[in-house]
């Protein structure tokens, strides 16, 4: 009887992409055509129900990560595997606690992560070009991360001028870690400073509002946990073509070299 | 005759993603079989060349970018135009010249930007999980950016613990930008702290060597202008199966609230 150890199995760690199928690479589409068995979010498996005709399909809430990364592994000893996440598996996705979980298991499977595009760079896409050099990410969750070292990496990084992208930035859970946000961004950036409110990035229903620091609070309600926020740098500005106002753009510096 | 300021033209910038095909999207697949004008970094345009029969196609070198976005938006005033990036044209891409140039020229045409698999979330993915959670990218490139603003964010991010991508780490004309990146990074780092030299994410000849800040300067050859760096923050691990080092995790912080 071939054992489950022997490592016949195999474990793809999937990046979907913001949402629509368009979005996804075909490395993505590839690893979950050839899976046995589809682990997921029910929210991130739904779109993808024409793929998975035949498969064995295995989908659990939020809030069950460890649980569904030891099931993954399991069935991976003798199958193939595709455990799934919204935009790229590796940024608050399900990579680290697959690898944590498989490192601590032992078993010897092969393991892939495949990339996805990320909110931020979906949410950037609908808003200009705000994170045109360098940004940075940061997630207003305090489920896994203290509150307080959430606040100093703010600090940090809104000190610096760089554009910054909030994920997870507000839930019903936790509807006052967006004004913190705020006030660490007021400490070090302009009122006039653009704020990009993408919802729902490249899917049905997608929003995407441009506003300011300025007027950020008659704005808040529209954020929400499908929301991703692009709070813009020092030199980021209000892109405009004639009286309208299109997005953001972070200019790279070309202003600096160059006449046009 | 129909005036070219008519708008009958459309504009795509589109990521490309790390380099093969299997990591574009369907959506950058399309924009570009629908195009009559393709332009961009022949570097870029190589790997798409079975894609591009029939069509123009107008390579051009680095540091042509505003001709090259002037150029795309005279044509897209009749033409479909798509231009192209490596990764997301939104991050070190072509995006903000083009709509500078853009608002600028005040051209009426349709504008898509199409987001890519930026080479953070590339690279990262052939270290483990090193981004899992908040993170930032930074260039160290000087050419748009003057040195001392770089020097200023780095001191930022590494001082709150964040991993941080470094993106045009070294090149021929500043070779040692890189050494000085390494200085801030020890200011407020354990020597322990595990980074990734990944060379060619995704790409031919692909190699990914995982070290610790302490051993960073004898793997200073294998970093050039091909290579992303990722510098692990203050919770990073090295990732290990047995004896073999892996890759790196930086946990989310399930272990504060599991046991697995």
């Amino acid at each position: 009887m071939p054992s489950h150890a022997e490592g016949k199995g195999s474990l793809a760690i999937v990046g979907l992409g913001p949402g629509k199928r368009d979005y996804m690479t075909a490395r993505a589409l590839k690893a979950i055509a050839g899976a046995d068995y589809v682990l997921g979010h029910a929210m991130y498996l739904e779109p993808l129900a024409p793929l998975l005709a035949g498969k064995q399909v295995i989908s659990s809430s939020m809030g069950k990560e460890v649980d569904r990364a030891q099931q993954a592994i399991d069935l991976a000893r003798a199958h193939a595997v595709a455990i799934v996440s919204g935009g790229d598996a590796g940024v608050y996705g399900m990579a680290s606690i697959v690898l944590e979980v498989l490192e601590h298991d032992g078993a010897e499977i092969d393991v892939e992560i495949i990339p996805g595009v990320t909110a931020a760079n979906a949410a950037a896409s609908r808003a200009g070009s705000p994170l045109s050099g360098d940004f940075a990410v940061i997630s207003l969750s305090d489920l896994l991360t203290p509150l307080e070292v959430i606040e100093k990496r703010l600090d940090a990084v809104f000190s610096v001028g760089i554009p910054v992208v909030l994920y997870n930035p507000k839930s019903r859970g936790r509807p006052h870690n967006f004004s913190l946000a705020v006030e660490h961004a007021r400490r070090h950036l302009d009122s006039g400073t653009p704020i990009a409110i993408v919802r729902n990035a490249l899917r049905e229903d997608e929003k995407t509002i441009i506003i300011t620091l300025a007027e950020i609070e008659e704005h808040e309600p529209a954020i929400d946990m499908h929301t991703t926020v692009i709070i813009g740098g020092s030199e980021s500005r209000i892109w405009r073509m004639g009286d309208d106002v299109k997005g953001i753009i972070t200019p790279r510096g070309y202003h600096r070299k160059y006449v046009y």
